[in-house]
């Protein structure tokens, strides 16, 4: 009897990855190949998922810059503890300037928001799409999670032209959030970039060229690379979610809350 | 006219590195020496500070394990990307169960609590004595964030023992909170282990013995080591949050308010 409870209370609380064990194929969505850029360096290849429905304009001009082969030859030049790895084209690239289009946020005007449902203090948190969002007076925003990846840019009013991206690699900085543009996340080979050296000169930076990881090259995915999100909108991503905020028995103290960095969208690599 | 007009906003708006920089060094506290661990690993030493007026009991537990040199010899044995690194004593140290007496949180009695005035989905967020914390119903309890040092246990009631430590790597895990007991923080030398390679383990272990990272010795930091943190209760750090919140001229759209974990406490080592 006892036992039967036990398992009646696990059921009612399953753990994250019970949730995703479980979730129907039909609850995930496939990555389309054209939005997938890989990175190659010494330690691998960084495959990035692009965000045209946020920054298109950005977007637009990395692809240019992926197309043009700017990255190849590019370098690593900044890691910085619990902010951000950073890396550039090679050295020469010429770019167009990028216009103030870029607000950094857009009308929510046919996305499908689903709220967090869970506190926030920079907006109403969210995923669009498999985005994590947050939204305020009918606008929308990407926001600045681990392996988010960004346009680092100069002194407002310069919005960056793409030929810097930086991704994060610690604490959330929301801060960031509507002030650089989000131009993608890393949803593969993360682990090895994100474990590099820290830079020793300021703001993390490598104090000298010998230091610099190498970008051998950069392009995109092949067509039949096959990644899945779990559709945010999905039953089996609001039980996800549920189990995120609310977890099983290696818990004394439930939180019953969850913060939006913590409720990782969940990717998988499919068979092709 | 316009300088000067520019110069008042900036004088308004300080970066929070410009805060530190003129803070008087009253608004300093010394960390006692005797509240430091150093351990020393092929990477270099990582400086903890311990924490007891959190976690009495763990902390003289771990005290006692060092005392003991069960540390010496020991080993990193887990990283796990935008989460944790985790290490362990000498393998056959034998340890006393520590009772419940822990419950990852202690009455506000005694302390000083300084608010962080900022939303939490946790609780209502603030420093003590130089670590951030949650405060709820009269009671506080210390947060996960970066750098943050917690027990690692087994399923409950087990709460550790102290022979295993993990340190945060990622975004908070504020879930973690009031589950495992937080004995300090790493306050020097953690970029150096941050970055370590993941493990490719389940949870980020390393898969074989030959992949641990050893820990070459753990010991009190000598007499005459000198760090200092930021009094949370100072002027200095009021302006230092506020700047965090605000940020400068080369933000589009200050925030207006920032995370708990968004907030590191200045900690800085002192002349001897």
């Amino acid at each position: 009897m006892i036992a039967a409870v036990a398992l009646l209370l696990a059921a009612a609380n399953p753990e994250p990855g019970e949730v995703l064990a479980a979730a129907p194929d039909s609850d995930w969505r496939p990555i389309p190949a054209g939005e997938l850029i890989g990175f190659q360096t010494p330690r691998g290849t960084m495959v990035m998922q692009l965000a045209p429905a946020f920054s298109p304009a950005h977007v637009a001009a990395l692809k240019a810059l992926i197309f043009e082969k700017s990255f190849d030859n590019g370098a690593i030049t900044r890691v910085q503890d619990n902010y951000v790895v950073q890396w550039r084209v090679r050295k020469g690239t010429k770019t167009a300037p990028i216009g103030p289009e870029t607000a950094y946020e857009r009308p929510e005007t046919g996305l499908k928001f689903t709220p967090l449902g869970h506190s926030d203090a920079f907006g109403e948190a969210g995923f669009i799409d498999g985005w994590p969002v947050a939204r305020a007076s009918g606008r929308v925003w990407p926001v600045h999670c681990y392996a988010t990846v960004g346009v680092g840019r100069d002194m407002p009013p310069d919005v960056g032209d793409a030929t810097e991206l930086y991704a994060v690699i610690g604490h959330a900085p929301r801060h960031l959030d509507r002030n650089l543009s989000i131009v993608g996340r890393i949803i593969d080979g993360f682990a090895e970039h994100a474990s590099l050296p820290r830079g020793t000169g300021p703001l993390g930076t490598y104090e000298s060229e010998a230091e610099n990881i190498p970008i051998i090259k950069a392009f995109p995915m092949p067509a039949d690379t096959r990644y899945e999100y779990l559709d945010t909108a999905s039953a089996s991503f609001q039980a996800y979610k549920h189990a995120r905020a609310n977890r099983g028995s290696f818990f004394v103290r439930p939180a019953g809350t969850i913060d939006l960095c913590n409720v990782p969208v969940p990717i998988r690599k499919a068979e092709k």
